[in-house]
């Protein structure tokens, strides 16, 4: 059965995992599509690509975002709602760039092939054009565990 | 850079994976969660307990479910758009439940641990009040894929 995953631990997934899902609805639907993102105090930064998603939450940018892993035989389940954030700043921009930047490169051996060509660009590269870098602003986390007891299998 | 994932690509993720991503939303909110499920002709089937989901779904049943694996260097992602029908007619209730518990065993060493301590359940049984199997019937389906290069990581 699933228990409520403490404060600390909610902190410990958000850190540790790169790859997430964001729940976001505009017009009547739900859309659900995976995300990479680091996590820091301000909140969830993403980057991606000008299309489905960053139209709807344009248009409504009440979110849910959900990521998850599995160790120590414990599942664990954070779920965050939050508001989408458009990063325009040039600042913020260059740095959550950097952040993800950093981020992914021990995970993929390519990171270019993983965000696309254009990653990582620098501001002003006319490659950026469709690129969006948004942040979750978070208004409430919550999660959830589950122990695994490794014990053979028993049918029926 | 993403691609179009094929339609038989597509059934293939559905039938190889049994974990996925649920969003439905009610009442202004959004809600992601991970869902256990198992795809046949009909749809996607899957069990849980009555909660915050299953009254959101009861309001809306226009949910989005999305899952994706990694394989042969490819990671390949489906959408589907659905509704969901909660299963309360006995026969479909009981071989949904055979279904994936069929499903489940290869994967988990202890399908009683993963699912609860009520799992698997007969139809009668006095613990199965609060459990739910439920159906996603597609309205749409869609996927996409990326081809990983394994070359060497070069920053910057």
């Amino acid at each position: 059965m699933l228990k409520i995953l403490p404060a600390d631990q909610i902190e410990d997934v958000l850190r540790k995992n790169i790859i997430g899902r964001l729940g976001c609805h505009a017009d009547g639907e739900t859309y659900v599509i995976p995300i990479n993102f680091v996590y820091d105090d301000k909140g969830l930064y993403s980057y991606t690509l000008q299309g489905k998603k960053t139209a709807m939450m344009r248009k409504n940018p009440r979110v849910c975002f959900q990521t998850d892993d599995m160790g120590n035989g414990n599942w664990r389940s954070v779920i965050v709602q939050g508001v989408y954030v458009e990063v325009t700043e040039i600042v913020e921009r260059h740095n959550a760039l950097q952040l993800l930047s950093n981020r992914y490169l021990p995970f993929v051996s390519s990171v270019k092939s993983h965000l696309g060509a254009n990653w990582p660009f620098h501001p002003g590269d006319e490659n950026e054009i469709d690129g969006v870098v948004f942040r979750i602003d978070v208004l409430e986390k919550s999660g959830r565990f589950e122990s695994f007891v490794y014990a053979p299998t028993f049918p029926g």
